[in-house]
C-alpha cells in the first residue's frame, strides 16, 4: 500500500471540484453532472501506478527528506494529470479498437446514451490537464516546460497510436511488414513515453531540473517501457487470465506483438506460412495453431532469456548514472516490473 | 481576393513539411504518407476566412504600415493554427453527428480505410498546433499567452460541443429544454470563441497587447459570433441551397436552432404542440409543417428585425472603443458578415 494513496485520492476530489466550477465555462446543471459522471467513470478506476509514481519519484529525488504538504499536493496534481491523460487515451483507444470492457466495466462509449459523445469527452479530459496546470503551476518557473512536456508526450503517444492503427488496418493484413524495429517503434511511442518517461520527467521538473540534461534518464525509461510492453505481449498469450484480469486477443486482433515478431524471426518457411495463414483470425482453431507454433519455437524460453538480459542491461545503465537519487528512482521503477505476472 | 492568400498557402506547405519531419517522432514511410494525405484532405479545403483574418487584423492593428516578411509569416502560421484547430473540431464533429459530407467531399471518417482512425487523426491535428507554436513562437514574449489562449479556446469549444450534444441526445428529445439563454450558451462556446475571438486575440498578442486589457474586444466578438450563428440557423431553413452549398437539416436533427427557440417563444399552445409533434423527425411532412409554422409566425420578419438591431448594437459598441485600430479590426469583421447570404 503506497503511503501517499489516500492523500492522492483526496487531491482527485479537489481537482474535480475545481474543474466543475471552471470560470472559463458557464456550466448548465446537466453538463456539470455529465462531466462529473464522466470523470468518476474514467479517471480514478485504474491502478494509479503512473500517478502515484510521480510522488514516489519526487520523494526519492529529494533524497528521503520529508515532503511538505504543498509538495505532496503538487506532485499529486501532476500525477493526476498523467491519469487524466491515460483516461483520455483509453476512451479514444477503446472506440478505435471497438473494445468491450475496460477496467472491469463497459467501455465508456458503450454506456447507454454516451456513444460517440465519448469522443468529445476524451478531448475534454485532455483539456482538463491544461486547466489543472494553469490553476496550480502558472507561477512556477517550470510552467512552460511542463506544458511542453505534456504536449510532446501526447504528440508522441498519438503518433505511436497512428503506426499501430495503420499497420493493423483491416484489409491490409500483411504479416511481412512486422519486424522487431517496427514493434520497437510502436511500443516506444505508444506506451513508453507516457507511462515511464512522463512521471519521472514531472518529478524532475518539480525538483528544479532541466530535462535537457537528462537524456540518459529518458533513454533508460524508454528502454524500460519497451521491456514492460514486451512483458505485456508475452502475458497476453502466456499469462494466467485470472491473474492478468482478461483473456488476451492479440493473435485474433493481428497485433504487432513481440511474440509474432520473434516467431517470424525464428520460423522456417513452413512455419512462416502457417503463421501467415492463421494469424489475425477470430477462429479458435487458427488461434490454437499459432499458440502451438509459439510453443514449438520455445518462445517461453526465448522470453525468459530476453527478460534476464533486459534486466541486466537496464541495471548496468542505471548504475553508471552519476546521481544516487536518480539511480534510486530508476531502480524503483525496475523493481516494480521485473518478472511481473500481471 | 485577399492580398495575402497566395503567401498564406505557401506557409501551409512549409508548416506541413516541418510536421512531416518532426524530430520528436521517427516516421515510417507509411505514417508520413498517412499524415500528409490527412492534412491535405482536412486542413486547407475550407474558405480560410478564420486563418486569413489573423493577417488582416494584425495589419489593421499596425495602422496600415507595411508588414515585414517575418510578420506575414508569423501571422500566417497563427492563422493556420486556427485552420488546424477547425479541422480537428470538424473531423470529430462529423463522427459524432454521423455526417456524410463536408466541404463538398465525404467526411474523413467515411473515406475507405480511415474509419475510426479519424479519431486519432483529429487529436493529431490538435497536437500539430503545439508543435507549430513551439517551432515558431518559443522565443516570443507572448509564447505562454499563445499556448494558454489556444488551450482555453479549445476547452470552451469542447464545452460548447458537450452542451450541444447532451441537449440533442437520442431518446431525450425534449423541446421544453430549448430557450434563448441555452441557445446563446451553446453558440457562444461552440462557435464564437474560436471563430471570432481567437483570430483577433492572436493578432493582439502578436502586436504586443495583453489580452487581459481587451475584455471589451472579446465581448464584442462573442456577440458578433452569436449573431453569425443566428444567421447560420436562419440560412439553414431560409437560405438558398445553391447559395449556401447544402440542404439544411436542423429541423430533422432536432437542433437547438434560433428559429425553433423563437418559434417556441411566439407560439400559442396549439402551435407549441404542433412543434412538439413535428420537430426532430426525418419525415418530410413533419419538416414541412414546422416550416409552415415558421412562416405563419413571420420568423423571416423577426429575423430581419434581429439582424438590424444586432448590427446597430454591435456598431455602437465598436464605436465607443478608444483605439481606432481596434475599431477598424472589429468593423472589418462586422462588414464581412452583415446581411450575408451564405
Ligand atoms: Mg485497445
Ligand atoms: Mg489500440
Ligand atoms: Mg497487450
Ligand atoms: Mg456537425
Ligand atoms: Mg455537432
Ligand atoms: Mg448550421
Amino acid at each position: 500500500m503506497n503511503e501517499f494513496r489516500s492523500k492522492f485520492l483526496e487531491v482527485y476530489s479537489l481537482l474535480k471540484s475545481e474543474l466543475l466550477h471552471d470560470p472559463a465555462f458557464e456550466f448548465t446543471d446537466d453538463s456539470r453532472q455529465w462531466v462529473e459522471r464522466m470523470l468518476d467513470y474514467n479517471v480514478p478506476g485504474g491502478k494509479l501506478n503512473r500517478g502515484l509514481s510521480v510522488i514516489d519519484s519526487y520523494k526519492l529525488l529529494k533524497q528521503g527528506g520529508k515532503l511538505t504538504e504543498d509538495e505532496v499536493f503538487l506532485a499529486s496534481a501532476l500525477g493526476w494529470c498523467i491519469e487524466w491523460l491515460q483516461a483520455y487515451f483509453l476512451i479514444l483507444d477503446d472506440i478505435m479498437d471497438n473494445a468491450v470492457t475496460r477496467r472491469g466495466q463497459p467501455c465508456w462509449f458503450r454506456v447507454p446514451k454516451v456513444g460517440m459523445v465519448a469522443v468529445n469527452d476524451g478531448t475534454m479530459l485532455r483539456n482538463h490537464i491544461s486547466r489543472i496546470l494553469k490553476n496550480h503551476f502558472k507561477e512556477k518557473p517550470y510552467y512552460v516546460d511542463l506544458m511542453e512536456l505534456f504536449n510532446e508526450v501526447e504528440f508522441q503517444t498519438a503518433s505511436g497510436q497512428m503506426i499501430d492503427l495503420i499497420t493493423t488496418l483491416e484489409g491490409e493484413k500483411d504479416l511481412s511488414k512486422y519486424s522487431l524495429p517496427l514493434h520497437h517503434r510502436i511500443v516506444q511511442y505508444k506506451t513508453a513515453y507516457y507511462s515511464f518517461y512522463l512521471p519521472v520527467a514531472c518529478a524532475l521538473l518539480m525538483a528544479g531540473e532541466n530535462l535537457e540534461n537528462h537524456n540518459d534518464v529518458k533513454n533508460i525509461l524508454i528502454d524500460m517501457g519497451t521491456y514492460f510492453q514486451v512483458q505485456d505481449d508475452y502475458l497476453d498469450c502466456f499469462g494466467l487470465p485470472d491473474v492478468i484480469g482478461k483473456i488476451g486477443t492479440d493473435i485474433e486482433d493481428f497485433k504487432c506483438s513481440w511474440l509474432v515478431v520473434k516467431a517470424l524471426e525464428l520460423s522456417d518457411e513452413k512455419q512462416k506460412s502457417l503463421l501467415h495463414e492463421n494469424y489475425g483470425k477470430a477462429d479458435t482453431d487458427c488461434v490454437a495453431r499459432v499458440k502451438e507454433l509459439y510453443k514449438a519455437l520455445n518462445l517461453e524460453g526465448v522470453f525468459s532469456e530476453y527478460e534476464r538480459k533486459s534486466y541486466e542491461k537496464l541495471l548496468k545503465s542505471i548504475e553508471v548514472h552519476p546521481s544516487d537519487a536518480v539511480q534510486a528512482v530508476l531502480k524503483s521503477f525496475l523493481a516494480k516490473i521485473y518478472k511481473r505476472q500481471k
